[in-house]
């Protein structure tokens, strides 16, 4: 790790002068003032992304859910709580931006109506009405001046085809898409993604996800560039 | 506090010899392989709880949901993830345990028929079917040879009212309840108590929860002899 930061550092950084906003984590979507709805991401690969377009010279926006991990170094944080936070956030910050990676697992749903007192336990069963939650990702794709936008989908079954649906239904330059259906991808240390756009795709192969977000940022930076013409 | 445990090196241990079986933490309840449902509870007073427990010489198994922590020196722990799970580990580990200190922020329902596939985002809304979870501590106080219990209560209202309810609904030893309207007592390092017994109650001013474990299990400690007739 030691020799690719010092490599990294004879390499012209690919993504200088480069504004990245990325996203990471769950968001907590309440149910009253002490439950909530949320996911098993862990916002490692989000931080790992983020870290990655510093190294490559980007200047770099983290907006996260809630998260036990460090900001990473040279990365400006911004933490948030449920969806609406996030995309508040995000789209406060989508001016300038020229990049848009939105790895967090932002949550479909929210509660239609969180409780403002605890919730009693009394009948047996209890339903919980649930009302869909922006997509933040489509909303940035669909923004006037977009940036280059990035994708990120966690796939049980079906991986290609459900990733490249979203592609083209949210408008994506591109999808980086793992498959969790063994628990994989979320919580732990070690990922694989498989990454499509338009008329291409590659797969990065199971690795830390320190690397494979070194990696990512690579593919991301050379579709960048080729999208802008500049290569 | 190397103070305090230098002073507690010269006091006679108030639980030697005794065996102390703590909850902490929340616990989840799975909506399908990514998402859950959880809650607020950072499992810091029933670690703190667990802690204490051992420095007052007693033989400690803590149970505890999902955590960031560090197990504590000297104790055991075992690591859950739903109620379903804390209820059967608890279970195992009753007999033969002289107090039961239910700490954990268990989830009241579980979601009905957690979906064994990623749900995808289809309509505009999604109904949830909760069902009522086992209540751990009223089993383990309804058990024979039931161990000396005390319970939590978080309230947002009507503090020693529903407090004093819960003692006698589950016929509990000790209840330990404090306010969280304010998000008080939720992934705080303070937190304050007031515990109440059939005939008697105590008020734990505002502290760390390192020391207001301590303070609590010294409370435990007495009224635990008290009903063993052993003052």
């Amino acid at each position: 790790e030691l020799l690719q930061s010092l490599q990294s550092l004879f390499e012209a950084p690919r993504l200088a002068g480069r504004r990245v906003l990325v996203t990471a984590g769950p968001t907590r979507e309440p149910v009253d003032p002490v439950r909530y709805i949320t996911n098993r991401s862990s916002g490692r690969m989000g931080h790992a992304v983020a870290a990655a377009a510093a190294l490559a010279g980007a200047r770099v926006t983290l907006v996260s859910g809630p998260v036990t991990l460090e900001a990473p170094a040279g990365v400006e944080r911004l933490m948030v709580e449920t969806a609406a936070q996030m995309q508040e956030t995000v789209m406060a910050h989508l001016p300038g931006a020229d990049i848009f990676i939105a790895t967090a697992a932002v949550a479909d749903y929210r509660v239609a109506q969180p409780a403002q007192q605890k919730i009693k336990k009394q009948g047996d069963t209890l339903d919980l009405q649930l009302v869909k939650n922006p997509d933040i990702l489509a909303l940035v794709a669909a923004s006037g001046d977009r940036p280059f936008s990035v994708g990120f989908a966690a796939e049980t079954d079906s991986l290609e085809e459900h990733a490249r649906a979203k592609l083209e239904n949210k408008r994506l330059d591109m999808i980086a898409a793992n498959d969790v259906s063994g628990g994989q991808g979320f919580d732990v240390d070690d990922n694989a993604l498989r990454v499509f756009w338009r008329d291409g795709d590659c797969s990065l192969p199971r690795q830390s996800k320190v690397t494979l977000a070194r990696a990512l940022v690579q593919v991301i930076a050379d579709r960048f560039q080729m999208a802008r013409g500049q290569n």
